[in-house]
Order: structure tokens, then sequence, then C-alpha cells
């Protein structure tokens, strides 16, 4: 069992996890629990492969599927226990961004030889199941939200891009990318930080032309 | 014309119906109804098409295309003579997702020959043309509402997949994945039945870390 | 370099375009600009390709991002220029959706032969942008302000596989799609044209089954 492997599961049962907690944040039934979960566990690399021209990871091999479920009824009994599931739901889903961000970029360049595909396939693959879960269970988008999120999957995945390049080993540019995009997410996280924001006025109301 | 041949224009047809009407609860003009049932009729299909890693059904036999079309243009003529149509919509809907679980499990089945990928399969085939129409017409998704909806699918497609491989015939394997989903459906729709939900208190806003 | 990869660059930068326009008019940073201007950019070709069954056609050839990227990047130092971000935004649409619309029913008849098809293409490719760059961005879906948009794709697309059918050359039925869905849409964006629309009760509550 190399880095790979131990990213990609880490990648899919910790975004099942969050979708999970979405779930119960918005007291769904096991079922909409196991949908949820499963969508935000696979949906990221469902998209990445299909871009690359791949077969879908899980129609290969199922066990993906049955690591969400298994996530998601674990959940399910157990997240009435956790102090704040929005905190729990933002950390994992930290946590699967910078593994996840990593492998989509290992498989781009696997797949395609170019690092400006693997680059765009690891933002995507980090983000990708986040943004579903969010527009499936009707939350505001996290793209809209004053956070540093697509930025870390962008980081991971170029750190990963450039320590291959430069000829470093599999296991030590899957570090080097997964710290990268870890730390930018959780210091986000944990401070506030944010990128400087377009600093004009928003947006009128779109029935507004001025 | 065998019984899966059935179930898949049953499926294209009454959910673009759906499609269509949820146009016609917005007030759309033709050309909205033509999208949105084109959309619904044909979206699952083509995400689990695409999943399989098989030809897009569409792209190969143009005549599903017209059947949204000309559903469409009827729906557009004649649905002021509907007393409800939202309910309407639910029945049609019901249908079309107890019909397509099945195809969709069908066509996994035997694309993979994985029991697992082809239970994913229909239930998101069963599912995915309702939630992109409610997503594009803004209404709520049906994920979020306390609605057995997903678990009919997965109850159809579960049907479907043990009595294909305790080796009954495909006809009959239909039957019973058709009728335990419209079974499910109709019931919970007939009842406001639902399976007992996440009992901890809702989420908070998001914003809201605590 | 012909008259179809003149449209789909044009495609491509000017729908990039927009999702920096849409990034600039909700404040977001110079991350959530580069990556609303790619999913609008390259959203719509990128399912086009898929359904196809053809590679998708930027992880082919990279520049097409590099392309939004550089958009992206313009229009963050310079949007605080422009008078109505809003009105750019819906007339770098409007351009970039006739483009598009012509250059996705070429690529649909080049891959199938099948009008019907082509035809679904170029309005999918035309409109599958922008629809994806107001989900993702939180604005109410264009497919259901009372607007001329769909179809003026749709009038490209047929226009462009009807000149295509009945023998003109490649540049000059590009022309005719190209202006055909350019001048419904901007008459249409100009005098506030619309199809008239289903004049019926709109639909009730969802929660609300009378």
């Amino acid at each position: 069992m190399n880095a790979m492997v131990v990213l990609d599961f880490v990648g899919v049962g910790l975004f099942a996890a969050t979708g999970a907690l979405s779930a119960s944040r918005k007291q769904l039934d096991i079922i909409g629990f196991l949908f949820l979960a499963a969508v935000t566990g696979v949906g990221g690399g469902t998209v990445r492969d299909l871009i690359l021209g791949v077969s879908v990871f899980w129609v290969i091999e199922p066990i993906y599927i049955l690591v969400c479920g298994i996530t998601a009824t674990m959940i399910y009994f157990t997240a009435h226990l956790l102090e704040s599931r929005y905190r729990w739901l933002l950390w994992l889903d930290a946590v699967a961004l910078s593994a996840y961000c990593v492998f989509g970029a290992y498989k781009g360049l696997l797949a395609t030889g170019s690092p400006v595909v693997a680059i765009v396939m690891g933002t995507l693959t980090g983000t990708l199941g986040g943004i579903l879960r969010d527009v499936l269970a009707n939350e505001p988008s996290v793209l809209l939200r004053r956070e540093i999120y697509v930025t870390a999957a962008l980081a991971g995945a170029v750190a990963f891009v450039v320590a291959d390049v430069v000829g470093l080993t599999e296991p030590v540019s899957a570090v080097a990318g997964f710290v990268a995009a870890l730390a930018i997410r959780g210091i986000g996280l944990a401070l506030g930080w944010a990128l400087p924001t377009y600093r004009s006025r928003p947006g009128c109301n779109p029935d507004n032309m001025g």
C-alpha cells in the first residue's frame, strides 16, 4: 500500500464523512446520509476520471462505495456526540481536500503528462465534492464565502506537480502537496485568513442593469 | 419490444413530462419547456452512461430527444387543464423513477456485472433527473424534503438486482423492481410517510461555528 | 486558422470573461476569479465532449486553460473601470453564446452525423457555461428569467445545421448560425423582448399540494 492509495482512501472516506455531517445538519433520514456521503465521497473523483477519459474508479472497484456507506452509517449513529458538527465538517473537509488535490494531480499527470492539466485536475478533484455537497444540501457554496478554499487545493496541486517535475520521489512529492494544502487551508480556518477580495462595489441585483 | 425497452421509454417520457410541468409552474416559454423536459428526461441516463463508459443513449438514437420534445409540446398546450400540476408532477415522477431505477440497474449490471455498481446506478438514474430539474427550476431539492424518494429508487434497484441474481427471468425481475419502487414511493406520497429523520438539532447557520 | 477555430477561442475567452465579471460582482478573490472563469469558459465544451465520447478539448490542448487564466487576471485588474459590469457580462455572454452554439453544433455533426444531436449539442454548449456560472455564483439562473436565451442558442444551432445540410460552405454556415443567434439574443437584450410565456397561474409552494 503506497502513499497514493492512502491519499485516495483518506480523501474518499473523509469527504463521505463531511457529506454525512451535512445530512445530519439537515436532519435527513439514513438514505439521505448515504446519498450525500456517496455524492461527496466519489463525486470529485468521478468527474476527474470522466474528464481524463479513464474508467471511473468506483465502477472498477466498488469497494469505494462501501467505504462511503460504512462512513455514512457510522456518522448517522455518532453525529449527535459531536460538540460542533460544523467545525468537524470543516476540518475533515480540509484534510480530505488536501489528500484529494494531490491524488487528483497525480492521476492527471499519469493520464496526460501535462502539468497544467494535472494542476487543474488536482484543484477540481479537491474542491468539487464539497461544492456538490453544498449545492445539493442547499448551503451557500463555499466558493462564495470569504475563505481560502480553492486556493488551498490549487497550492497543494502545484506543490505536488513542481516537486514531481523537479525529480523528487513520489511519496515526498505527495507529502509536500498534502502539507502545503493542509497548512494553507488549516491556517485559513484557524485564523480566519482570506485573500484580499475584489474591492469594488458588489454586483447589483441582476434585474438592475445600472 | 421487451420489458426493458418499455421501462426505458416510460422513464424518459414521464421524466420529460415532469420537467415540462415544472416549466409551466415557473411560467417559462415554449423553449424553457423543451429545455427542462430534455434535461429531466435524459439527464439521469446521460450521467449513467458516462459513468459506465458506454455511448450516451440519445447520441446513438436521437429518437429519445424527439420523445422529450413531443412531450414538452403536448404539456405546453394542456397543462392548464390539470387541476393540480404539482400533484401530477409528483405522481408522474414516481412512475418514471420506478421505471428508470430498474432500467439503470439493468444497464449497470449489463456493463459491469457488479451488483453494487448496478444498485448505485439504479438509484442514481432514478433520482438524478428529478434533482437536476429541481436545481435548474430553483425549487428546493426533493433530497431535503422529509419524504421517501431516494429510498424508493434504492429499493427498486435492490429488488431488481436480487431477483436477477437469484435467477428469475428478466421481465419478472423488472416487474419486481418496478413494483417495489412504485409501492414505496406511492405509499409515501399518498400517506405522507417518511423514514425517521436524524433527531438532533439542525445545523446552525454556516457562519456560526458554534 | 479557420472560422471554427476562431469561434472556439472567442467562445472560451468571452465565457471566461463573464465568469470573471460574475466573480467581481460577488467580490471574490483572484482564485475565485480564476475558478469561475475556468468553469464558465470550458464547462459547456467539457460536457459536450463527454457526451459525444471524444477527448475533452482542454485535456488535449491545455492552452484553453491558459486563455481562461489570462482573461480572469485581466478582468481582475480592470473590472472596476467598467461603468456597468452586469451589462458587459450580458453582452459578452451573448457573443460567446453565439460563437459556441455554432461550434457545438459543428462538433456534434462531425462526431455523429445526426442533425438532431448537433442541434442539441449546440444549444447545450451555448448555454451550459452560463448556467453553471449562475448556479455556482448563486445568481438566479438565466433559465428562469423572462428572456430569450436558450432560444438564441437553439436558433443559431438550427441555422448552422440547416445551412450545412443544404450544402453551404463551412464558413458561410458558421456566419449564418452566429448572426442568427446574436441577432436574436441581442435584439432580446436591447429591447427586452421575450417569447410569450405560459399564461396560467404560477406553481404553488411545493409543500402545498392543492
